[in-house]
């Protein structure tokens, strides 16, 4: 199977961790493993808090909306260049920097690709829906510090009720009131849902604590949130 | 001023032009008087019926949507060389492909730059909301086939009202539906909504034909319809 | 073998079809079979009547003799990226734009590499003898819309007389008058007869029509005509 | 006249403030006077404690010295992009990677030139030498959060004494010892004393806080430590 | 006026001088006076000598023609570096490998800008004139170490008589037999030819020693052979 | 094992042969007698003499020591191209300019990958180091015209004593008073001790004639001088 993983920066970086490099290495194990039973393997990395402390000094310092996303997209690939350290020989060390970059290396080359960001106006999880459609990927897992998609945000409405499965259409409905200020993407932006829609890629949002949710999704387990097109 | 032009597709190939030279003679026309006068001067044309056709010929032979919009974003370039070729010295003779390129050729020289698109997933008009957000440009100007943005479309249903104005929320709703297939977007995309929604660009949307018009609105003349935030 | 096709701008860009995407359908399917069979093989797009458009379009906008060559350069590219699309996981996807880029690309897969022109003033056919030539290729077959070389231009003079063989001296004299502006290359240029002059490659100019044509010259058949040194 | 300064990693990020975003605002007002007042400024950023976090990170995740310092150099790089932010107009947008990237844009622009580290093995106090001798630097300041060169290190021996000059080969001794793990170089390494002695660039060492002390030094006042051939 | 200069390999790098950088000294001052005069000057350098040690070398070790026509470029590529480092200032430091990188360049830029060769099968005659075409050249000043085109080769022929104009067609005639081995690449090669024969550019095959003579044809004086069309 | 041999420049060319192609087919051989014992087997190539003439030609022309070591370091590369021709399709075709450039190459194939220089301010020895240390190289043999290294120069002081072992802290001291101006870098420069001290690289430094002595170190015969830490 074609599989693209989008690996949460909140979950790489947060406010216990600056830097969780032992969730770095527990990715990787999992990711290797993945490889070790033929997979193809891809990922993207997030920003997190990382991100969003450079973020903020950048439009202090004046920056605009899309020089502070160039900002998160470096940070993004800094987290790239970690768990490519910990990938050692499972992953190619060149990050690519556009859709077509990565498409070059996927096409001549059967190592494990990392990523962080591509351009301004899109998330890491545009990245990855960008990419999974690129390879034609079976699948696209989407990890966040949620277990899912719920009716409204959990962590504001208690009675937001998690969805094993949510209709494209009604994902749209979910997030499009969402802010777009760089470095305050959720877990979707439209990028995503555009992507997502016309190339209807099998895509499930999980919780990526633990990692192995990761390997649970790709033996078939129903995990986290499921859309359905 | 600092402003960046989206050149329609649909005026530079179309049913009766495959490639309307003409147009895009009076257009470079317009960009130099601009230029001439003082202004920062940026472009960036669309594919129009040519990149359809080429669109059309990619899906058939198996190409995935990413792939087909890389067709389509190619097709846009080469109207770019052709703007290029009509600008002589006045432009670049070098098409950026990415938001970093052009930031890259745009600190460094006061000449009119010109691409077409960037990455799979968003729109030429996308490119352009883009590359005015990332030079802080002072004003957006759209050129389609129609002369502004209507409350539904012109060409479906004759009750269409042109708006003088239209809030980006409302702007929003009335895109909401189209369609995301490579080389349909219509002239609005999600990215372009969600950089002007953060950056509040001025932005135009106004008649490409005749290409005078551009000059027009960067004289203050009220044409087609103003985004407000 | 090492065989490297130039595959007629002609018979993908016509009268008839301005995208003859079922020709390069076939031609795509008879690159897989040669792949299968353990052959290694490289393929240069032309640009047909497409390029002649865009070039035509560029020079009216003033464009010098070598930047319409940079569009036909460009329009050749898009023919290349459809070939790719045809050819789907047997191609790389990377379009190499100089002869150091391709033998890069071409020391390091397996895959088949397809691409369209290199610089200007030169035609797709002198890149494909370039590209013969830089990896020592066995044979690089030449196709048009013509079965072979004649005496003179079978489509002036009735009484041309195909040839079986022609020597490239021979070849030289009956090309010599031909014109170079930008887009008219007829099947040969000087760049070609230099390459093949001082590599002596194992040269055949065959009917691209059907492409099965391709098969029978690597099986040996004596189709068309053999250049002899 | 032609000035590079060296912004130390150690002022932009420490432990009261991950990234220092105040600083590099004076840092950018002070390279704009200088620039305004007609001298030719370019900018080396180094990479504090934000570098030294991701890279122990790096390393607890298996990465070698090379590596760490790839991920070293990135960080720097982030900050050059913080102080591109602060100059706004003032600055080329574009990182240079190698020496000849800097050669490339210094030639061709008369903008600042802000940049991080070139590779592993070097310190960014490297880079700004190399980056000085290859334009013919008149001036090459190195700030740290130390006023000067020490007969010893002050924060360990308080009979340490700020030298005014110091004799390149005297540096020399006094830096031998100094450990080369990516991420601890200390004010200066090999490469830069092989620089220095080679070019005799002008050079003075001086504390980076107030970044006034750089235009003090510009207008000759002898602050913190000048080398001497 | 836009002049292009080739700069002759052979007075470069000879039997007397494996490097003549005085000949470079006297060239660089040639081209910075002429600089001063308001032109804009590009020149390209060939391989002389060195080159043919080195590609001798390289076929010795098994290299076809195309890589060895590499391996000369690359020699042409040392001879520009030399010829920047004597323009210092008045030179770009970057030096293209491509007419589209040469465009770009010298688009963006009023320096000097100096290169060797671009790709296989070609000369760097050939090179000058393509850089000739892309950039609207007024004239392209051809040197070497004869004073002009001859009747036949005046090394081997007494009676050889020199031409004051040469027609296109007439200069085919004379070179057509000469030989194409990578490296032997006399004063003309057939890209030269269809370049100049489809653009028409005012050239003039002049002897390169003194190099003041450049100053001279720029100044209208009818040294060596000008081509007619 | 993973192998990087440094080819001695001074081998390659030298007074009796500018260049001395007879030499690299033997280290071609060597080189590819390791590759197929199923070692990986990457090469540095010095620049030797002809750097040296190159480099004196620069300096004439005013070119500061950066340039010069440019310079040099291109002649290296033209040495790397005529070892990748003697290798054919052992080796790539690319040779990498920067180490992150190598890394990207070395992780994705399995081929011989040579290079010459990389950046000012450094030698092809220290080239070589870093290379060791980003593939965590197994084994560095390092070749020269000399046996190993010496208490002193053996060249100047007939009682210099070669050393079996040398300890890394020794070796600094041995070369500390060594010039560094560009192309006189002697065996060792700082760079190298650097890398070499902090990744504790296994390290021989051997005669380089005849290359079959590479062979025998690989086999674990105690040639020339061991580095010990």
């Amino acid at each position: 199977m074609k599989i693209v993983v989008k690996v949460s920066g909140h979950l790489i970086s947060n406010k216990d961790n600056l830097i969780n490099h032992e969730y770095l290495k527990r990715v990787a194990n999992v990711l290797i493993q993945l490889r070790k039973e033929g997979h193809k393997v891809y990922a993207v990395t997030g920003g997190g808090l990382s991100a969003r402390y450079y973020i903020n000094a950048a439009r202090a310092l004046g920056a605009n909306e899309g020089l502070c996303d160039e900002v998160g997209i470096n940070v993004a690939r800094l987290h790239a260049m970690l768990l490519i350290s910990a990938l050692g020989n499972y992953a190619l060390s060149k990050i690519p920097r556009t859709v077509q970059e990565f498409l070059d290396l996927a096409t001549s080359s059967d190592k494990i690709i990392v990523m962080g960001g591509f351009q301004p106006g899109q998330s890491t999880t545009a990245v990855a829906s960008l990419v999974a459609e690129a390879i034609n990927a079976d699948l696209l897992i989407i990890t966040s510090d949620i277990d899912g998609i719920y009716t409204s945000d959990p962590k504001v409405n208690p009675n937001a009720r998690k969805l094993d499965e949510v209709h494209i259409n009604q994902l749209e409905e979910i997030f499009k009131d969402q802010k777009v200020k760089a470095g305050l993407y959720k877990m979707v932006d439209y990028v995503t849902l555009s992507v997502l829609k016309r190339s209807r890629i099998t895509t499930r949002f999980i919780k990526g604590e633990p990692p192995e949710n990761i390997i649970k999704v790709v033996k078939g387990e129903p995990l986290g949130t499921l859309i359905v097109y």
